[in-house]
């Protein structure tokens, strides 16, 4: 067991044309690892306050393979809570209200033994947090980090420090114009390698994505979705079963190099897939019924609707 | 010599935010054209006035595979003449000026030895005129057609006529909204497969394509272009490249359906390809120096660049 997230537990209310969903379990840590536990074991780095509710938790633990023993639970603290409203065509959103609540508090702590984890992935925070908490993880093989449009504007010197430090980025097409000033998605790709890592994958929601490697380039269509009821979590499910897949190959072939571009892309159709079934519904709903095996089963429909060979 | 298009000469002035181009060669059927003879020879039925500048008639000719017999010079007719300008980020354009000229008069006349088509595109036009100009190919194998938000919103009788007659409709995205009133795009196509074609291909630009076919689905993403100079013609070249490659193998393998999924989503990868090329300079100036090696080689970039297997 060696993929670690870091991240957070959230209490979401999200309001889409298709109906709402108030004070259901979300947060970046959350839909991160029960994506990728479909592929491997996952521990998570979070905290959340004892305001958690008890079957959010169960719900989380429903996810087998997700480790919980790097899960803070704070007394007297308030789990972090977000709201947010989904425009009329789904491709863009607006916040409604986001109480930090735990995220003001020290970051948390990780567990002594998750030293040796070898798959790292920091999900979005303050770019100084990711780094204190990638110091954790000496044995790395892999360490890939999200970000977002606030950090880039306020904590720029901490997320350059960052980016010299990661094997990849994984961030929105509109951040990555805001990172590097570049309106062309594979230039404003190209800028940021020369900030340190090795590649970055620039998420284009229901367009697909892009990965920009040092080796080279890959482009992937989203997965076609004719049923979008929720698009939350689909950024943090498409990174955890990116990293659940990569995590999985990795240990079964020593010699594989996850950062390899040819891993990394397989790795982003297993992330595509993943977040195509969670956009299904409301909250983790549709991962709680989900199989391995309807992962499968779309990854090789997907596989054949971009072969071109 | 069995590919055909039918559709416009034009005179474009472009502007861009890398420059302008004022008073030059473009027209759907001079891109389509262009584009398909990469692949195979094309004949070409269109009407242009006697205001074309003879350059013009020797770039067309330039690409030797284009048959110009059914070229049509009109003493004393004006050329269809389009001005546009692009948006700073490329997406958008507004159209400055329309002179439809020799558009007002008769369909141009389909040259008698011509009736033996096989592989028919119909580039935008007014819906009926394309139903006409479709009655003189009976020998055809597939017939594909593109349209515009112009005739959906005041042909729509004399479209859904069309769409019960051609194997393949190509238009884009926002297009497929109108015609459906449907903003998923995947159930927007699925809404026009009832309305009679075989399949249909969604265009999204700088986000790649989609196909909704009888048989199941198809995405690729655009090739990623760091160089986009002008993107006027691109679905004209993405359409005449598709259309060239679907002849030249069904050519060579007279038991190949061109209308089969297979290979209508390979032939929208080398539409892609060939577009990607188009758009790196203005008006036809990029094709006229390419190769079919060039073009291969990117294919084979792109493969791997969309390779999930």
């Amino acid at each position: 067991m060696s993929l670690i997230v870091t991240g957070t537990i959230g209490i979401d209310s999200v309001y889409t044309p298709h109906g709402q969903a108030e004070r259901v379990l979300g947060g970046s840590c959350t839909y991160f690892a029960a994506a990728a536990s479909f592929y491997t074991p996952v521990r998570i780095v979070a905290a959340a306050g004892d305001d958690l509710p008890a079957p959010f938790l169960e719900t989380i633990r429903h996810f087998k393979r997700i480790d919980t023993a790097g899960l803070e639970i704070r007394k007297g603290s308030k789990t972090f809570a977000w709201g947010g409203k989904y425009r009329d065509n789904m491709n863009g959103r607006d916040t409604l209200f986001t109480e930090l609540g735990v995220l003001l508090e020290t970051p948390p702590k990780v567990p002594a033994n998750y030293v040796d984890s070898k798959y790292v992935f920091l999900a979005n925070t303050h770019p100084a947090v990711q780094l204190g908490l990638l110091e954790n993880f000496p044995k790395r093989k892999i360490a890939i980090a999200d970000t977002m449009d606030l950090w880039i504007s306020t904590a720029r010197p901490e997320l350059e420090k960052l980016l010299r430090r990661v094997d990849g980025l994984v961030l929105n097409y509109d951040e990555a114009e805001l990172l590097t000033g570049k309106a062309n998605t594979v230039a404003a790709a190209r800028h940021i390698l020369e900030m340190g890592p090795t590649f970055v994958v620039v998420k284009k929601g229901e367009h697909g994505c892009l990965i920009v490697h040092r080796d080279g380039m890959g482009a992937l269509p989203a997965y076609p979705a004719e049923k979008v009821i929720d698009p939350t979590g689909a950024g943090d499910t498409f990174a955890g079963g990116m990293m659940g897949y990569l995590a999985q190959r990795c240990e079964q072939d020593a010699a594989a190099d996850p950062r390899s571009i040819d891993l990394v892309r397989y790795s982003l159709a297993h992330g595509t897939i993943v977040a195509s079934f969670n956009i299904e519904s409301f909250s983790l709903d549709r991962l709680t019924r989900l199989s391995r095996e309807q992962i499968d089963e779309r990854y090789n429909e997907f596989a054949r609707m971009v072969r071109v060979h």
